[in-house]
């Protein structure tokens, strides 16, 4: 028979199994973070009718997409969350109660040329909130405690949330008269950090036609130098667009601590525009201190208009996005991984030692009912090589079970790690392998000196 | 701006909030299961190359396959997860530990004519087994365990798995000097509770042109009304194909009870044949009691070349299949959701009953830390608008936080489904939700009488 070479394709993950434990955990720990704020879990499918995925039309995404037909239908893989999330609330508005908090960690498509960390398969993991018609700001102001519950109990120390509103950002260029230049201003704003002051000092007159004195002004304001509350106050009163801005930013900060996110966490940081259209209020970014190079690890903001592509109604609201599958990635390449923590399929391993294997079927049972993660080993092969089994995936215990034990209703415990061996009645083993097995499984996905 | 009318192509499910809460609790149960007989999670790509998913070549899942180009690359989406498993484990043959034991619950795409009740998107929840070379029939006794704890966990209560062997039919077949005839022989006793056996016995003595004393032999050999013993001792000894398949026939019995399966929930049926081609040993299928059109919802068995189309490596397994999307489909259809489980997306509604709303915060964030799932309701709406939005989520308590509680250091519990309301310190409010919300998480995903 004719053989095809087995592959998988480039661009998309496949882990081995010790990894994909990692994984998991991590898909978990967020679930439970974004669960504990009130979010219900959404899915919705991978594959939408075309015109649905191209409503909102964006040129670069449009590219991307996976765009296929089958019989009559024109069809094609979801980008992202949002877009789905937008068709969802447009054709379901009747049966929802708003706001309506949804989170869905799920696989989006993108076919972008592949390299090295970048994926055309991967996980976002997204919350959003979504007014019905208005959205109070509050539901602005609890999003950093969300960023920073998820990441901390992720296990990461070392990262900063940067919060900034985009209506400071528009009231600043409309007090300054420059409303007109404020997308090409923002651009050379945003490599502030990467290129320095003086570059983009000069970008902003040479490249964007700013005045020399206007340049100033943008630098000073967007400078990390002077305190964000005073910056704000110099040009109060003067934009309703800035003065609004300005008030929610406010807001935003002031909830910050009640919410559980401590001083050295965030900070305002007036450079943050999140792109040009989408956002109108809040934006969010999350950098890991160590890491800059990675860029932001979360990111999101307010949105005026979710759906306006599919429906009238305004639907207002929130959110932010993690890649899930770059930041796993991104972890595993820096060695954030906590190794220590059990990847095995099972907690132990029964090896039989008789002919009939009933009495260990029925022991294996019995470990499973108690909740152990439990395999019989029933291959013919070596002692040793059933040992070695277990070794090699990391289970932490192995069972013997021979007629003498079986006699005593006992069973003989091996701890691998350790490779002390002891006899138990079954109700000792049991509790033995779980109070072993907690230890094993304390600590945090990642780890972050 | 012109809308695109938004919509979700049929043949795929999109639920609604509590559905899904639904849904993901089999998941979850699923989960549990599969790792407590110490299976590893696998998650592998959507898309795979298409000479990858056409390598088996099948007719009939070719032609439903979603298959597409994307730059120079003929690509296609997965429709099943045993094919990919087939490709990883070829792969990575020499990084995995065998026995290699794995899950994987995922979506896979056939784009079949859709109806009501057949999807083109759903779930699949896989077990396999896969052994490097050989495969101890330990494993093949084991997976009607798993099938019984499986449904069991989820409160399925009526249903029925049946064993085969596919050496025992076979062999059967060869004793009778039939083996040519032997697929059609087995489509045509398929039908056997369908059409009862007179009309089998007029398809095997017309279509099949078997003798009429053959068609008896065959009729009585699959009849339930015999002990499966007596009839596998009534050809013993006659072929050796049928020796081997009635030995581990046999033995997958006789460690049911040890593998904890209660004799009412198992029974051989020597008609069971799962296709002609790939099942080789033990063959399962899973019947509702009271829903026998439903066919079987959890299938499987024995396989001894998993991977031929990709490796010269010998890869023996044994899986099962259940199809998740289906069959929850058919449990809400026929009533068997258990819709007195929290669907909620929150345990509890934070009102705050001040302008500053920093305390009511703060108090969230407290319950947050203790695992209650919290909602702060922040928006502007008349008081009994904050109360409708949390019984319309089904949220089962209201927490009120005004001056004069603030000033005591308490709050206002309010419970949704009694009216009951009552003051409380921030500690006992915690631990009143947290075993008020236990006692409504109780029970199992299935209501089966």
């Amino acid at each position: 028979m004719e053989k095809v070479k087995p592959r998988t394709l480039s661009g998309f993950m496949e882990l081995l199994p010790a990894r994909q434990v990692q994984f998991d955990r991590m898909v978990d720990s967020l679930r439970e973070t974004y669960s504990l704020y009130g979010f219900t879990a959404l899915d919705t499918p991978v594959i939408e009718a075309s015109e649905i995925l191209l409503a909102k039309g964006s040129g670069e995404t449009d590219k991307q997409m996976y765009r296929f037909t089958k019989g009559d239908a024109d069809l094609a893989l979801r980008f992202d969350l949002t877009v789905p999330l937008a068709k969802y609330v447009a054709m379901h508005a009747g049966e929802l109660t708003f706001p309506f908090r949804r989170y869905q960690i799920g696989k989006v498509y993108r076919g972008e040329r592949a390299q090295r960390g970048r994926f055309r398969e991967f996980y976002q993991a997204d919350i959003d909130v979504i007014g019905d018609g208005a959205l109070d700001i509050s539901n602005e102001a609890e999003i950093p405690g969300i960023i920073y519950r998820s990441f901390t109990r992720l296990g990461l120390k070392r990262f900063c949330i940067r919060v900034n509103n985009r209506k400071v950002l528009s009231g600043f260029f409309e007090i300054l008269g420059l409303s007109e230049k404020a997308g090409d201003i923002m651009r050379a704003v945003d490599r502030l950090d990467k290129v320095g002051p003086d570059t983009v000092r000069d970008i902003l007159t040479q490249d964007c036609a700013v005045s020399s004195s206007d340049a100033g002004h943008i630098l000073d304001f967007i400078s990390p130098a002077a305190a964000t509350e005073e910056k704000l106050a110099a040009y109060r009163g003067k934009s309703g667009l800035f003065d609004t801005g300005a008030e929610e930013l406010t807001t935003v900060l002031r909830y910050m601590s009640a919410f559980g996110v401590p001083h050295e966490a965030y900070r305002a940081d007036l450079t943050i525009a999140r792109g040009l259209d989408y956002y109108t209020g809040t934006v969010y970014e999350t950098t890991m201190l160590d890491h800059p190079e990675i860029g932001s690890i979360c990111s999101g903001g307010r949105y005026d208009d979710l759906a306006g592509y599919y429906t009238d109604k305004k639907l207002p609201g929130v959110g932010i996005s993690i890649g899930l599958t770059r930041l796993f990635y991104v972890l595993g390449e820096q060695g954030y991984l906590n190794d220590s923590l059990l990847t095995a399929p099972a907690d132990a391993l029964v090896i039989p030692m008789t002919d009939d294997i009933g009495p260990a079927v029925s022991l294996t049972t019995l470990m499973r009912d108690a909740g152990i993660r439990t395999q019989l080993y029933g291959e013919n092969k070596k002692f040793k090589a059933k040992i070695a089994y277990a070794s090699k995936l990391g289970i932490p215990y192995a069972v013997f079970l021979g007629e003498d034990e079986i006699a005593a209703g006992k069973a003989a415990l091996k701890d691998l790690n350790t490779g002390t061996q002891e006899l138990f009645d079954y109700e000792e083993l049991i509790s033995r392998i779980k109070s072993g097995v907690l230890s094993l499984s304390q600590g945090p996905v990642i780890i972050d000196k």
